[in-house]
């Protein structure tokens, strides 16, 4: 058992039932071998942890048929995989990944290839199709839609325990950031602050640069952190994440340092209402766009309609975003075991915004919130 | 001019020729658009600072022709987008991306649009493709191979002037962490001090995950920091950068704490002079692997030449690792004004590694170095 940590003990026996369900599916989508080479998808079937250092700096490849396993990599990961991963063939290539493809191919006797659409630049692939055009016998080159991605939308125990344990620590850095927050701050200070204190815990470090918009800023749902000054009176938006053992956490609060103007009571009072709605009503089989609405149709109804432009939630696991997307687009059923947040905002332009997020579990009964319920949701 | 800061001082001048050359390229590359939304060549085209949330969560496109400049993005980024760009059109898609391409190529009158092959992902270009098949008149879709990439090979004065900074801060943060520190601390530990003391200052923070590499781990070109502790007499490899408006720096200093053993002495001597003889020898006009053989063949020479497995250097500027590789494949010629490091490496595994890397801008009669010259290189 390699792949342990204090925290999610993930054994050799996930990995392979991850790979039992992956191989599963191989004849409705018509490959015999499955190339993996997003780094979450790689991660989560192999325990490989490395990162990629850039876009187009990967640092390793799977190649999975129903009987065999490789990782390809090259010599400065070679270490690290051989360390980190058990059920694979850790090969390392000595000149590039696609220079090797014809090699694997031929050793794992691959006909129909599936491939990452969502993943795959377009210039590695013309790449692969070029070098292996002439290969005997040919190689067909499918794409797999979102097949790992929806592997890791349903969460196993051990995933749920570690993501819970991610949005605790969120939680209790938070509840220390407000408690120290006063006016005169900036919001970079602040943004800082809680990166510090996750850092300084036993975690991998943010899961996300945390946003602190405050005032005007905060009508910007992705605003990005500058030195302007927290006053009094005005809406404070934080929505930080942790990821320990690669499992991120992700909550965001609206705070008023005194006493809040009359209309973000109001603008507030609705958020939280439609949030709660949302999170007393999803159940496993109702359509992602139907959980959406439940929110956005109070907002409407407030008189808010125009001011919430971004989808309700999305999922989360080893990345901040991933499968399912919970907006107006793309319905899906909601399934027992999905993790994802819940997040309805009002942004006036120029004046402000509030936006409240829950991360949650889908159990049978309902959704049951891992974020902290310390409650900052009182003025 | 909206692109100010106390640092780089990018004018609307300074985009407009960026714009310039690029449309001068059109007519060779046989395109009428041109499609970017590769983040630093975004940015380097329009000033747009923005990141990308994650590979499949853009924050913009632009879409540029002879006489026309549009920035595609969507209602989270817009204020900024207008805040920071001057030359372009902001247009704000209510859908997504895709769903807009047709009303952007009517109005633009598209017929050959060139698109980044090397940071498209497979299902964008397949999307783009499907949506605009039955566009009138057709639109062909073009790889753009590294026209962007290349012009940013060249650095401007101004974007030397602010790497300088880049590399002069990093140089100064070194000198204090090294001075700091002491066997007992943990590789992880002093990760962190460096980028607390990048972040401290007035920076975009790291340029890349500061890399901390002790003893046996030295061995590991990417060795990601442990909780293992710094020793006496052991290589201890630190390969760090910081970004300030940007712009990135990247330099490696190995050092020992006490006396090194006469094996490290030698292969460090053998590193040094190695790295000397590259940084005496390469001039514009001199081919990036004959940079490289430079190093490598007095590796070589020396022993060594089993131990040193990566490239000699890569190009930096607004990414850590940008165009061109130095290294033994696919050859280029170095030109005036080009910023790259010079790194070369010895690697003996089980045992540990030597690293020392300076990032330079070559100039008329040879590399001028940019990282500061404390002399860390006696013991």
């Amino acid at each position: 058992m390699k792949n342990r940590s204090m925290g999610l003990r993930m054994t050799q026996f996930m990995f392979e039932n991850r790979l039992r369900s992956l191989r599963g599916k191989f004849d409705s989508v018509g490959v015999d071998t499955v190339w993996i080479i997003q780094p979450e998808n790689r991660r989560y079937l192999s325990g490989f942890k490395a990162a990629d250092g850039q876009l187009n700096e990967s640092s390793g490849s799977l190649f999975i048929t129903l009987d065999q396993a490789l990782l390809l990599t090259d010599s400065r990961y070679t270490t690290q995989a051989q360390q980190e991963v058990d059920g694979f063939e850790v090969i390392t290539h000595k000149q590039s990944l696609i220079d090797a493809l014809p090699e694997v191919f031929n050793r794992l006797d691959t006909r129909r290839l599936g491939f990452e659409g969502g993943y795959l630049i377009w210039d590695l692939y013309q790449k692969a199709i070029e070098k292996t055009s002439d290969h005997s016998p040919p190689v067909e080159f499918v794409p797999l839609s979102s097949l790992v991605e929806e592997m890791r939308e349903i969460k196993e125990p051990e995933e749920v325990e570690v993501l819970s344990r991610s949005a605790q620590l969120m939680g209790d850095v938070l509840a220390r950031v407000i408690e120290e927050l006063r006016p005169g701050q900036a919001e970079n200070d602040v943004a800082w602050r809680i990166e510090t204190l996750i850092r300084e815990q036993d975690t991998d470090g943010v899961a996300f640069p945390p946003i602190v918009a405050t005032g005007a800023n905060s009508a910007l749902p992705h605003a990005i952190p500058t030195n302007r000054i927290v006053g009094e009176g005005e809406p404070i938006i934080l929505d930080v994440g942790a990821r320990i053992d690669g499992y991120c956490s992700d909550m965001t609060r609206t705070i008023f340092l005194g006493k809040p103007p009359s209309y973000f009571k109001e603008t507030y009072r609705v958020v939280r209402e439609a949030q709660v709605s949302a999170l007393e009503s999803v159940r496993p089989g109702m359509k992602t766009n139907e959980a959406d609405s439940i929110a956005r149709d109070f907002i409407k109804k407030a008189g808010f309609g125009d001011f919430f432009g971004h989808s309700l939630g999305h999922g989360i696991g080893l990345a901040p975003h991933e499968s399912p997307g919970v907006g107006p687009l793309r319905p899906k059923a909601l399934k027992e075991g999905m993790v994802f947040t819940i997040e309805p905002g009002i942004y006036v332009p120029g004046k402000g915004g509030v936006r409240l997020e829950e991360m949650v579990i889908l159990e049978e009964d309902g959704a049951r919130v891992l974020t902290t319920n310390r409650d900052f949701y009182s003025f």
